[in-house]
């Protein structure tokens, strides 16, 4: 059997998640059925992280076995013509058959977007959470600080993701501005917050930003961060930021 | 009577053009409809570029006049909960009574946005052309240099607009790549073909585009710009451009 590894993007607008659901339109389904149609043969398809419906992904990495001998180059192409225009493969290559795309993965890199405005922006309302409020971005990377490192993140833990040990490590945590796509665009008001660790717990990017959003709004000391951590509960961090604003930037093994 | 300038911004994906057709959301009826809700007026919308269905905008503005007393700030926030999240108005202010925001634009800045990939980037795929060539840039900046300059654009005029002059004035055309909207998407292959004018004829921008592709193919030799022009026959130029890539930047007054 051929190991195959794929590094994928999609618009999850119109997308129910990564994980095969019955009936809706999800990333691995789509694939798994593409991957029927191309084959003849069922494949399961492991992916790095398990999106929620209506993320985002530039940098997915998914992994698949086949003892189809088409060319990868040519297995890649077939499947961008069934998966055009939401998803698209950006590479495809053999790996070694041990290889598992989600338990290998050493890191991930997620950004989350903000706009900061009164009134979405047509052009980013697809990409973006849009907020009202003008945030104290210092307050927030003061407090983002308090989650880098080796910590049990349960107070940033979704109740689904329960089963598993809540201990990661965040590598770093940092608020930007980012440039506007066209250049007359100033859009000083479009935050990033980029954040990298060897793994996350259920909904942790989305507990983290809104709980982060609560500081930029004043609502809660930079400070108050360290408590809300070590009080490994749930209900003492902010809400979820909802899906829109995040993306899987990519996988490092 | 007084009269308000509005500068506005659209995702035109969704949208039948700027100009008001029965039955069909545009931009200028959509206009119309929430003026109409909120002052209880029937009132004109004068737009300065009629961009077509599948266009966006980034920099639009138009004019109209009311007798409503509302605030500007009040009357902008009150639009825009009825207008988002496909159109955003930026600015609305209080103008001399004579401006009008077609006749008076004094230039315009149109970005043409195309992709050279095989299939489409699903972050982009709403606001590029996608291209499967890779394109000959070189040539397709000398070939612009043609079109600089005052001249008769019969050659790329579509044929909904003859009953204008077809003479006008390209200030600047310039063909650019630019940066992903992500830090870690290397996407040198998204082109921009940037003009500025003092007007253009009906498709001017789709058609130039159109035609400089064929050139970046090297279907077309750079120097035969310059006959294409003076030919005024729009049967000599490339096909139009697909409408998704277009987004009129700003207009100048």
């Amino acid at each position: 059997m051929r190991n195959l590894k794929a590094t994928l993007r999609y618009d999850g607008t119109d997308l129910a998640g990564w994980q095969v659901q019955p009936g809706l339109p999800t990333i691995q389904g789509v694939l798994i059925d593409a991957l029927d149609h191309i084959t003849g043969e069922t494949i399961k398809v492991v992916g790095a992280g398990r999106t929620d419906a209506g993320v985002h992904a530039l940098g997915q990495v998914a992994n698949f076995k086949t003892s189809s001998n088409i060319a990868a180059r040519n297995l890649r192409r077939a499947l961008n013509s069934m998966l055009a225009p939401r998803i698209r493969i950006d590479d495809l290559e053999e790996v070694p058959e041990k290889f598992d795309a989600r338990r290998h993965a050493v890191s991930k890199w997620y950004r989350y977007s903000i706009l900061m405005a009164e009134f979405p922006d047509p052009l980013l309302a697809r990409y973006c959470w849009q907020i009202r409020a003008k945030l104290d971005t210092e307050s927030m990377q003061e407090a983002a600080q308090f989650l880098v490192g080796n910590h049990d993140f349960t107070s940033f833990q979704g109740s689904a993701g329960k089963d598993r040990s809540p201990i990661r490590t965040v590598h770093s945590l940092d608020i930007g501005t980012v440039p506007g796509t066209y250049p007359a665009d100033q859009i000083s008001s479009l935050l990033a917050v980029d954040i990298r660790a060897d793994g996350f717990v259920y909904k942790m990017v989305r507990n983290i930003v809104g709980t982060l959003v609560e500081v930029g709004k004043r609502k809660i000391e930079p400070q108050q961060l360290k408590k809300v951590l070590e009080a490994r509960d749930r209900a003492q961090a902010g809400p979820a930021a909802p899906a829109q604003g995040l993306c899987l930037i990519s996988v490092q093994y």
